[in-house]
């Protein structure tokens, strides 16, 4: 145990996720020893990020206004709509720059497990998204893992009576990985999923 | 890349040692969905901590006042000092509640690689606390690796003209370990360091 604040810091620390009390300790020395404004700067973004930080009204992203920055833009296709788990997800599609539609985030995935049901996720806010007219295709882009699959099933037959397209992102081999360590069900999608090469 | 101050607390989190871009993520989004009162304790507990915490005047431990706990204890032995790398180390020892003396904490290991010498460390104010003739003892706690054994002959030739005992933590097998999973240089100190067991 440390004196006082030093044993608080390794406290709060030690609460962050990934984040044990031999990170939490070494995390909390590197502090004390870095330069007061590195600290104070850490300190005032923590602070600000809560008080200027809230989700996008539309489609439940991180924003800075009423309107994340995807809804925000004019130029974005309102016909197609990429369903994700968390706004993370956004990002790292965004960094494909191969889709050009909108988003909408569930705030997480089916888990029986975690006791997350549909009733948790923004599952009615997407319905009511769907139900303008505007949007054509649904994108299903939740996790390839079990919680993320039950939750595309359970939205695929959730839209199947609104009569829009909905598609789930193809499951396969990963780009520049070795066949030899692909997992048994990563393998066995990649074959159920082949594609023609020839014409 | 978020937008604006989200991007920044992931930027200054991963400045965290240990803390990569992925952890970075994982724990602002934490702290994104956390109580706003969780968020300030952390927030308030790391100015607090650059405002209060210094290191004692005497043994260089963190401190909250001019002097740290131990030093500040008169029940603690004066004749004896155990000189360590870090705090971390003084609270492993307290830990143990096998050591009654005192500290003196160096503030690292001597490691040309990083370029880190005798001048860069606590080894001037070690010799004054040392000159006062109160002490009988110096037992030296460096880290058993290269730069802590480096550091550990560096001190024991400064102290031996002194003509105190100059003593070091043994090396050997862990406690509740196997044997077969010991390295072989742990192992080779073990043997050197056998006792009798006879008597």
């Amino acid at each position: 145990m440390y004196e006082g604040v030093v044993q608080d810091l390794i406290d709060e620390l030690g609460r962050l996720p990934g984040v044990g009390p031999k990170s939490a300790q070494r995390i909390a020395f590197h502090l004390l020893a870095a330069d007061a404004a590195d600290v104070k700067r850490l300190a005032d973004v923590l602070t600000e990020v809560k008080s200027r930080v809230r989700f996008c009204r539309i489609c439940g992203n991180v924003a800075q206004e009423e309107l994340c920055r995807v809804c925000r833009d004019p130029r974005r296709d309102p016909s197609v709509i990429c369903v994700v788990e968390e706004s993370k997800d956004v990002v790292a599609i965004e960094k494909t720059r191969e889709f050009r539609g909108r988003y909408h985030v569930l705030g997480g995935a089916i888990s029986p497990m975690e006791g997350i049901g549909p009733d948790d996720l923004r599952m009615r806010e997407l319905l009511s998204r769907l139900s303008d007219g505007q949007v054509t295709e649904t994108i299903i882009a939740t996790d390839p893992n079990l919680e993320g699959e039950a939750t595309a099933t359970y939205l695929a037959r959730l839209l199947k009576p609104m009569g829009l397209k909905v598609t789930r992102l193809a499951s396969g081999l990963p780009v520049g990985g070795d066949l030899e360590y692909a997992d048994e069900v990563t393998l066995g999608r990649a074959f159920a999923g082949r594609r023609s090469l020839d014409g």
